[in-house]
């Protein structure tokens, strides 16, 4: 064990890494995705994601303003889609209408669903915890949906062969473990 | 997309999970470690890992007391280990002798690091928030080490065949993916 620079080792936590889709609303209503890979589970009934966001971002600021996101699962089929919300602002493009995802109405919260996804998650946010440049939201699940999808869930890939890379864009690369 | 009850739709979030040790000393200095699958990156610059634990937990005890921690990455080797860790508590055992996994002096947390880890990061708690009956911890990070095994990363896996599953215990599978 040998101490090494604090930026060699954060290497080292690497892929793979589950991503999820998370919808929000402004406050005229328009509908904003983005694409999260730091997201987790923070308790287990109820049971609460935390997803961690970009303070710049607009589902930062709407999900402040709200206080409710929908927590989408995505699968391989959903690999472009995830990489264009992951690259794109809400502040500058439609990311539904550019996506061609189709916005549901959720049942609790007015964030839509996805339809195309293999699961979305209705979320209150019941704290948030501003860190560095980001802020960590938690969301306790209101209401759950299933999709028609059977895709594995999408996640952020490594090199290695044991994975399906579906798509790769810059240093991101997407796809899941191979059957 | 259809609506389902919670308990069906939380189970649609499924593996790979990364799973992580964390360290901890009581106010005696006494280490303890703990198995902990819900873990994320929450900022980038400076490098913060949430983590979230048990609150009943020795180590969530020892975190809140001390204001730090060691987050550490294990391989594939340490399966059985981080399975022990995770399925005993350290209120009743002492971890570090029950596994044989050995402790080293960290440089800047009181926290040990474990030698057999792929990789080790001294953290200072930053930020930490109560949801439900767990605790989520915001550690900085302020040293890295790197270790010498070149095993894959640990993760919690699913059923598949893409996973090369190395150690079962009750609901849990521990393994990496597939080469």
């Amino acid at each position: 064990m040998k101490e090494v620079p604090i930026e060699t080792g954060e290497k080292l936590w690497g892929p793979p890494e589950r991503v999820v889709l998370v919808t929000s609303v402004d406050e005229a209503g328009k509908a904003n995705i983005i694409a999260v890979g730091w997201a987790m589970r923070a308790n287990m009934s109820p049971p609460v994601f935390a997803i961690g966001l970009g303070r710049k971002s607009q589902s930062c600021t709407n999900i402040a303003a709200s206080g409710e996101f929908v927590f989408a699962l995505p699968g391989t089929g959903l690999a472009r889609e995830v990489m264009y919300c992951g690259t794109h602002s809400g502040r500058e493009v439609d990311k539904f209408a550019e996506t061609g995802l189709t916005a549901l109405a959720a049942s609790v919260v007015k964030a839509p669903l996805i339809d195309e996804c293999l699961a979305n998650f209705e979320c209150r946010v019941t704290a948030s915890q501003e860190i560095g440049d980001h802020r960590v939201f938690f969301g306790e699940v209101l209401a759950a949906w299933q999709g028609e999808a059977e895709e594995p869930h999408l996640l952020v890939v490594g090199t290695g062969s044991g994975y399906e890379q579906v798509h790769e864009e810059g240093a991101f690369r997407l796809g899941a473990v191979r059957p």
